[in-house]
């Protein structure tokens, strides 16, 4: 069904394009870039009733030939491990970290959009569909919704706000002297000689400057974004399919493209490399990494989980799931240096390294003009703004952002049936800067 | 891989027959019955190290073509939702309810064994394969140990144990008068009007009188235990697969053989319709019955989780995984009369009736020699004991024993090679009565 370009609804071409690299929609012609989308309460999980009744009627189905169809993939980012192999991130024995209220009546907060028209934050929210929203204003809840069967309790997919849990570890045994950013990716996934990453230093898999060959032709499955998703478990395999059946051996097979440390270029294959670098270092799942060195000490309120591929190879670029309030406590552990609930998560200097940001320069080799004046480090995205901020995003609005001087985080998670974050970031700019004036006041 | 009976060893052979029918094993021939069991810590995942390198090697894979083969089997029983979907059952968001301890010494208590030999409860517990056992007495947590990477924490597959939730729950809709046990199946679910379950009444599901053809010969894929198999997602489907790809379909697909209310034959596919039923009654998906009445009532520690087939229905009969201590809770709940916690779960009289046991001499029939004076209610084994003992028990060595009398809950998880009770019950037995007698000490 993704072979198909033609006969398919704009909103649904939008998704699959851009379900590994939120630069894809910069990529879309003009006219695709101002889509017709659903009224959001016309695609409300209440009113679609997907899964609903006992079997659902066809109508109602989600499964893995319509998961990231629109809108199917509403249900499917707070359902994903009722449709694949999933592994558990546990949270703590102990109860859950305190995470004080201080609301603040932010609902009919007015701020001009980035089409200059006045809009309040209830607004903002429902026209980019969002799930859920928890902002946190010196440590205390002052805004909280949830919307669309979304609870405090709920795990919603993250997509690649995956990757920046994946580069803070990384960053941090870089800093432990366990990983040497400088060494070539070989040194530690010997596995890898044949392929891209063969003579890729590992700071260019950190910062996403590495020359890979990885395409993304929805019409054209010979294109690397197919292999991956076969691979992984993303998409079903066509009949008769004799490809790669796990992520690994898929990154065996992707070739270089270009020069490594040119410039950066978004690549979710980077950062499953940078997982296995992790795994290696370490001995360690991915998943119980999470658990004991970030879950357990943040006392999460919640289990996270991530998907895995078939040899349980979790998606370490794309497959982490996790509650609004549970992203919230990562985020105020950031804004903190790294400490949160008494414990030290992260080293400063770790969070420092990567809230400074790496190379402008090389980031506008990226193609993605909506985010002006960027850096990617560390696999997380820094604004480079007079608030020091900095966030980890997720195609389809998932978004932890940090703002250091206005001792702010703000997550938001959402569906949106345009998956790339081109076209709603100019928006989100502009609601990042209403949100850290109004916490203010 | 199971179509090959020749090849394959004996404790593998063991494993599949009896999936989804604890008999099986009474079936197979004397010589089977006395198989040559691995050494215990010869089968250790500790030793055999699945899924611990990243990538795992060849021979340390456990994926869907061999998780319910022996000793891989060990593995799946800990990380079932590393291979398959999975529905939640989420626990409540209060503490979790109080468990005092109040240990006795029961490692070296020594009882007689089915063969008359002395044995330690330690020695019982290694020679069965034992991941978790849980004793309480009146109440208190007077025996806990884990071993072969077990945690507290960690929820293992109960197979058949499943069985008893979904017994309890739909004999509690009796109680409040939503179904009538008395009543045709088709009243609930008229889909099945052209299977054997077409004439059939309720009750006749849920203490397994019904006569339905389900044949379970593993040399023969033209039985209907593959059906159930490859519909369920228990095991992968043959290339050019054209069968149901759900379970609701596959029931519509089972004929009737022989007269219903006769005698007890004990069907996995009993459970699946009387699953269908609570839901289609109440709505409600069963992973948020459980949740709900059950799971947050109780004050568990942690969630649990139910494996769903391709439409996300849940594996009613077979597909529970929980922690030990929170299945203590639920036995302790039972024995106390349906309230724990502060909280009614299920009314007495649900309880009483459980407890009292169904037709002994329809019990019989079911060729379950190993379980004399049995009876099946509600889905439960009533043991017709002095002591009015009643038990849930599913396949390679899952238990919860409720003791009356003794004031006692016994539960007991294990990854036993002989999945069959028939092997292992004699002994079992023996070891009820030693638990009776030491916590009364």
């Amino acid at each position: 069904m993704i072979l198909s370009r033609r006969r398919r609804p704009l909103a649904e071409r939008l998704i699959l394009p851009a379900l590994l690299g939120a630069a894809s929609l910069a990529a879309l012609p003009a006219a695709a870039q101002a889509p017709q989308l659903p009224p959001p309460d016309a695609v409300s999980l209440d009113k679609l009733g997907y899964m609903s009744t006992f079997p659902p009627t066809p109508e109602q189905r989600v499964d893995l030939t319509n998961s990231y169809k629109y809108p199917q993939l509403r249900w499917t980012m707070q359902h994903l491990r009722e449709l694949v192999p999933t592994h558990n991130i546990r949270r703590g024995a102990a109860p859950a970290s305190a995470l004080p209220a201080a609301p603040k009546p932010l609902d009919g907060y007015v701020f001009e959009d980035d089409k200059g028209q006045k809009i309040t934050v209830a607004d903002w929210l429902k026209a980019t569909y969002t799930d859920a929203i928890v902002v946190l204003h010196k440590g205390r809840v002052v805004y909280e919704r949830y919307d669309n069967q979304m609870k405090p309790s709920s795990p919603h997919l993250l997509f690649s706000v995956t990757k920046s849990f994946t580069g803070l570890m990384a960053a941090q045994l870089v800093h432990d002297g366990k990983i040497d950013d400088q060494a070539l990716v070989t040194k530690y996934v010997p596995e890898l000689a044949g392929s891209a990453w063969g003579d890729m230093k590992v700071r260019e898999v950190m910062d996403m400057t590495g020359a890979v060959r990885f395409r993304e032709v929805y019409t054209d499955p010979t294109t690397e974004i197919f292999g991956y998703s076969w691979s992984s478990g993303l998409l079903p395999r066509p009949p008769g399919y004799q490809g790669a059946t796990n992520i690994y051996d898929f990154l065996k097979t992707l070739k270089k493209e270009g020069e490594h440390g040119a410039g950066f270029t978004y690549r979710t294959v980077h950062s499953e490399v940078l997982g296995w670098i992790v795994s290696r270092v370490t001995g360690r799942h991915w998943a119980d990494l999470m658990s004991e060195n970030i879950w357990q000490k943040l006392g999460m309120e919640e289990d996270a989980y991530v998907m895995v591929d078939s040899v349980g190879t979790p998606l370490q670029g794309a497959g982490l799931n996790a509650t609004a309030r549970d992203l919230a406590r990562v985020g105020e552990m950031l804004r903190l240096g790294g400490s949160f609930n008494g414990q030290k998560i992260f080293d400063k200097a770790v969070i420092d390294d990567t809230a400074k940001g790496g190379d402008r320069e090389k980031f506008k080799a990226g193609g993605m003009p909506f985010r002006p004046g960027y850096s990617y480090r560390n696999q997380w995205w820094i604004l480079h703004n007079a608030d020091g901020a900095y966030e980890a995003s997720g195609i389809h609005g998932q978004m932890i952002h940090i703002n250091p001087a206005a001792e702010m985080v703000v997550v938001k998670l959402s569906s949106h049936p345009v998956a790339g974050a081109g076209f709603t970031h100019p928006l989100t700019l502009k609601a990042w800067a209403a949100l850290a004036q109004a916490v203010r006041q």
